[in-house]
């Protein structure tokens, strides 16, 4: 691996190496100092295109407890938005000795293009591209339902998890539907018919139009967070409607298995696509996905800069303890 | 102490045990390399809901000399701003492991919600919140007015100090007479009548309409900064009728004790509240405030991140000397 | 030397004295481990009043290899926006244990009134200054000719180079004239009549009208970006029109001397002054001028706020090999 673009890139085997180097690091982050110095000198720059605090700032703080440089390049009113190609923008970085550039873009495919012409000589991750993927998102999700449902990790195997809402646009659906079936999970789609793409029976998941026909079955729903300015386009005809048709409340929270899990990639539209009942759930395992989040990004950058395999990583933690 | 939200968290002992913590940090700060390993492995955010570069910058530098990772979090073109609560915010910083959270906030009450709520694990230090406190200025004009009349610190008993303009709409003067009033010191807020809050005469201060009856009797006179904003909305007639009536001059400072001292929490409208000659004069300490913010907030966020009392530095700097 | 204000404030000595250090210091910079312990406890702060992310995070990936800390501070949205003086923001750095204050600014002598007024008693560099100097970016293009084009390092006499386009608004040019005539080399200024400066034929460099009289002949052509603003106050009649008379292309690239390179400052605006087959001709060095800003940025710094010279790296070298 030298990459992170889709999780297309990952075997089965690549991505639980993520995932069990991510459950080290969060055991090892747990301890009182929470600073490692694998990334001692290493640069990583955050090169986002769009606005997105949350994902910056998860992977700034999995840079720097694990010692990295981190510099935040946000291309609103940089020379990109003077007109620089995305090329020049990169082989800049690259020149400033970048060992990774986490990248956020609009357009889909823009980290494989970086990637793929190696314009830079470091990692690239793809932190959301458009419509297509959002790779970590998906692994701290499959991080996340592993923690709860599995007791021994392993795969996911057996889980049957929904995901919930706006389908046709969201890189999150997207990445996890891969993730998810690679490690064996029933993935089920649900959505309004508008709201799913063109081809979606190829995905190889389960579709359903009604929330309430599948939820009693999942062991997992994940809510898909609602774009407001979709509902302009006439995606869908109103946020009541949407709500009471495709909305995580307390009636359906009490429809599901007691060891279920509710899911949400956030930022969330409370009283939209899931209400308070349904984010303060017991249930719910919001907060922690965050949390992981940061795990998960440890492990990637770990693995793919700092020069080792999860292997090591279990040498190191015996050597401390 | 586990969080800082106002001055009336703080018994006396308390400000007193924050000012002799940052006495002894400026004075390490002086030496060649100013960077403490206290910190090391903590992250503190600057959650920051109003632009405010100077708090922002200060708490940084405060937080870096301690070697604690920092992460800026400006709430503009955040998720906040696409309508996310602050209560998911907040729950997203605790998620990612932030002990110490420094928020600033357009509405009174913000960090106290926050904090009140357990959001957040980690502390709450209030950067200033509506018009109500805003309590490491406090914190750092007493350690001004402190470190200049005060020869045997202890606390501020028998002086005398004016705050001077738009009482009204400020936190900065709010958490000055509580700390000031704390500390033993008498105070007198001097403002037209339309700047004054309704029920002000509870405050304890003594009221004055006029700045020229008091210069000539106080030890310390603190300009407030004016918010042009306020002048359209009708508080003062004009700027210069508000300079001729308010402002601090050259006549003014010639009126003042030979020991007493100018104080301004700044950014100054020079020629506003303040001339040229006011800014700049021997008796003007408004620079040195500034450096004595970042000792103040690096005392606070000793005492409570770095899981140590004022005592234990002065162990550390035993050994270090 | 304490500040880096203009090219004209280094003797030819100072000027081989940073090229030398960065040398040794992209020497280190390319084994594994990047960071230098050399300013740990150091705070080195951008003051850009003026959007430039190449050149903000080129001086943040220097300071922070070489230990520092780094505090950003843009201009806008913050106090100086309200109206605060350039005086009081840099006594406010000052105050706040600045080392370095690294500032851009749209006004021309900004950065040598701050120096020469000592509000900042930390090293002052100029980061480019209206249309006056960009005095790091001439000692990087300096230092990238010098590698390319002179084996035994030394100055560059008896080198003959071409700086081509906008010269009347260019900080870039100004430094680059005066710094690569100290070297000892001669400057051929090719512009439209109208991009040139009143009194230019007082640089003691040879003007041209037509880059195709000079290409043949020169050992280093550096392209000026066109700021394409420019073009709405007629400085030029239309892109077409400046690309075929002064944009480098296929035919232009050929015509070089076989051993001759071609630079540009970035961002470039790519079919404007430059073809892509110019930007990405074996005879770019573009690439690489990037890479040495870092290294040479890294020298400044060391130089100025390190406490050392050049002989004492030489001796730390020493010790680690």
């Amino acid at each position: 691996m030298r990459d992170l673009l889709s999780i297309n890139d990952l075997t089965k085997d690549d991505a639980l190496e993520i995932l069990d180097t991510a459950v080290q690091l969060s055991a090892l982050s747990e301890s009182t100092n929470r600073k490692f110095p694998t990334l001692r000198g290493r640069t990583v720059v955050n090169l986002f295109f769009e606005d997105s605090t949350r994902t910056r700032i998860s992977f700034e703080a999995a840079a720097k407890r694990l010692s990295a440089d981190v510099i935040n390049f946000s291309a609103k009113g940089s020379s990109v938005s003077k007109g620089e190609s995305l090329k020049d923008t990169a082989l800049t970085l690259q020149a400033m000795g970048a060992d990774a550039v986490i990248i956020r873009h609009g357009a889909s495919g823009a980290p494989a293009q970086l990637a793929r012409k190696r314009w830079i000589d470091g990692a690239v991750i793809n932190a959301g591209d458009g419509t297509h993927e959002h790779p970590t998102q998906a692994l701290l999700d499959a991080f996340t339902i592993r923690r709860h449902l599995k007791k021994n990790n392993g795969d996911l195997a057996g889980l049957r998890i929904a995901i919930v809402g706006d389908v046709l646009h969201s890189r999150v659906a997207r990445s996890n539907v891969l993730l998810l079936q690679k490690l064996g999970a029933e993935v089920v789609l649900v959505a309004p018919p508008t709201l799913l793409p063109v081809g979606v029976e190829q995905w190889g998941a389960t579709i359903s139009f009604s929330i309430d026909e599948v939820i009693a079955s999942c062991d997992a729903v994940m809510m898909l967070r609602v774009q407001k300015e979709r509902m302009e386009d006439l995606f869908f005809p109103s946020e009541r409607e949407y709500a009471r048709n495709f909305g995580l409340n307390a009636t359906r929270i009490a429809a599901m298995k007691e060891s279920a899990i509710v899911m949400h990639p956030g930022p969330m539209n409370r009283g939209l696509e899931i209400t308070a009942e349904g984010a303060d759930s017991h249930k719910s395992v919001i907060v922690e996905q965050v949390a992981n989040g940061v795990s998960v990004r440890m492990a990637v950058l770990y693995l793919l800069i700092g020069g080792a395999t999860s292997r090591d990583l279990t040498a190191q933690i015996g050597e401390q303890s």
